[in-house]
């Protein structure tokens, strides 16, 4: 589904630039993202174990902080961004096999869309889950870091395939 | 290649906790990471035409900007990471077909390792395409983010798939 | 006075999580916090000296912009407080015997209260005097930080011992 | 004990100015702050509830990564405090009656100490505790945050009360 | 043309205060602001030079990008600014002699005006450019960084000269 | 004095990129920057005021901490600047007639020199100054930001003009 053939960021003198968002209506817009963490047995096995079976708990939870506080964040991260006061984000991870999948939503009053803030929220958050179990295995891959849904804006988005 | 049994950013209690690394050795450490870009045609043929070409410039240059200035400030993003001084983060981009790739090449010399600032700096960069695009499709998606090498630390690493 | 049995940064799976605002009421909201420095005598003696009298003026300049430095950014100290465009930060200071005692009031027009930005502006706060203070001696020790009274929210607080 | 009967963060001109460390001497330096929360009967009971055991969990592990990420930061909190490469920095909470005390240590091979470090998490960490827990009650109340102890610095310090 | 006599960042003791706009009105503000880049002849020819003229784009499109960035985070940087959700932010710079200038121009809908935003949005687009410029040369100097205008707010301001 | 031919923060196909460092010498390293705020007559007699003279203190001392601030601060400010542990920073303001010239010293112990922090000092403080005072007037003008001197290098510089 493309919706425009021109890229908003650069301006006529192709030159990077901020959207003007002036004249755009406020409304709710909510947006929901994934990414996907492919771990090894081995870690899963860790993270899984019944004995010690906290150890789920701390290591998701710190990504779950991690994956907030960047979400709050997006504008400073990318680039041409625009600060938004999010009102909510929650991220919620589910292991299945060797995936640990990450979603993340987040919603807000605003003149813009939180989908950028939706994807950074996840990808941080795969990052930090990277982070802590590397001393096992340097293996682990992040795949499929996507928008699921988006809605509020000019147009509702939801992900096909 | 599975290292070690245990997730180091746990403590003894399984509270998040940074790794002590006074007592390693300072080394020239030096980590290679990827993203994969996966976007739509419509959006690679507008990075590609000849005719307005520079297209591709200001895009991939922002996503540069937006990796290397992500990869110095990794440990604000990353909750258990050790604050770090770069010596040096160079990120390239090239398109094959759907894909565009992101090496982000970090290097120190430090007693850890810069593994998290490569594969932050190329998750950062990817996210700074996808928002740049996004006005032609949010069919977008990020894969494959991952370490392709490692050298310096107590033992060298090399994806071997 | 205990308002509720849950903690609301908590969701179903005990995980952590923002709390969603997007339906609240838009009010003018106010929150007075403070923190109490306990300085050496030593320390009083100089700030307060006649002659060098000026001492007080930039140590405590110093804590106050920090504070509010750290009022304004208070959503990315604490993981789930929600980012705020504060619409004011006042700090003052003053110093009856050993006790430095930190006033900080914020205020906004939001959909969610300042008490936390208006306890984080006087925390920094009194951690700078003490920074500023610690060359003379590390024997200083605050105390008593706390929320004095917000009105605005649900329903108002005023701090009653 | 006081130690020096100036304010060294004040120049000539009593302006506040940076300490010039480059002339110090590189040791090992290790730094021990402590905060304590003093929360109501009521939010102790849930935090402590067997049935639903796993909420100090989550409350306790956000404020330890709240701290850490704080006493990572510390330079850009505490006006004249030089910016570090913190090597560790352990956080751990205990609660007896109603009080919650947290104990932060960072260490650091510098030219500079880290108290600023240690007590900037333990405060950190302290508020993310109240932002938690303050569904329940306002009345919480953050005490004694004080320097335990120091070492490896010019002169070692231990709290004597 | 003065417009008052008095300093609005004091309170009533002299002390550092934000300026309390919770009573003003929210109205559409722009401000636009430059500052000047006086570069060598030797650093203009390199970025001129036709051979290799695709340098000045990456030059400038790094300092635009810069200066996007922190106009957005002027309320870190400058201790009083209120934070602000800018919802545009557009830099361009064009070369004339050995002069880039450098043109800011930010918008908000918003209690408070947008001045410090576009003044620090061209004050780090020039810093960027010396940066990258400055392995040629340091005798770059930035000069008559100003207000060019601003609309919006209580009353309207365009440099007379 | 033109030093090279080259901008070294474009690699070889004009992408901007960190310079590597790895292989530079450690040495101690000072960089001397200035800025000039050109005020307004009514500005510098309610700076100045004999009755009201404290004035120019709080102004001051806040430029001074924000120009620290964003000293320590530059690798976040300007994109392709290293990450570094600024050993010293000290910021001094003097008034002549209309001008307060700002003079930002910084010093460190590394592999790479400090220049551009002394920039960035010099023009936030610069910028700050301009925050505090243009509720009195908007003619303000920043001129003559550039280095003065720096040391330690691979050579040394002093502005000759």
């Amino acid at each position: 589904m493309e919706k425009d053939n021109k890229l908003s960021h650069l301006d006529e003198n192709n030159n990077p630039s901020m959207v003007d968002v002036s004249d755009k209506k406020v409304t709710k817009r909510v947006a929901v993202a994934q990414s996907v963490v492919q771990l090894t047995e081995g870690i899963v096995s860790v993270l899984q174990n019944k004995e010690i079976n906290l150890k789920k708990g701390p290591v998701f939870q710190t990504a779950i902080i991690a994956g907030t506080m960047a979400a709050k964040n997006t504008s400073n991260l990318i680039p041409l961004c625009h600060p938004l006061g999010l009102e909510s984000c929650n991220i919620s991870i589910s292991v299945e096999g060797l995936n640990a999948t990450i979603i993340c939503e987040c919603s807000i009053t605003s003149k813009t869309g939180v989908e950028m803030e939706a994807l950074t929220g996840a990808s941080i958050a795969a990052l930090t889950i990277y982070d802590m179990c590397k001393a096992m295995s340097h293996d682990i891959v992040i795949n499929e870091t996507k928008l699921i849904k988006k809605t509020g804006g000019k147009s509702d988005y939801r992900n096909s395939y």
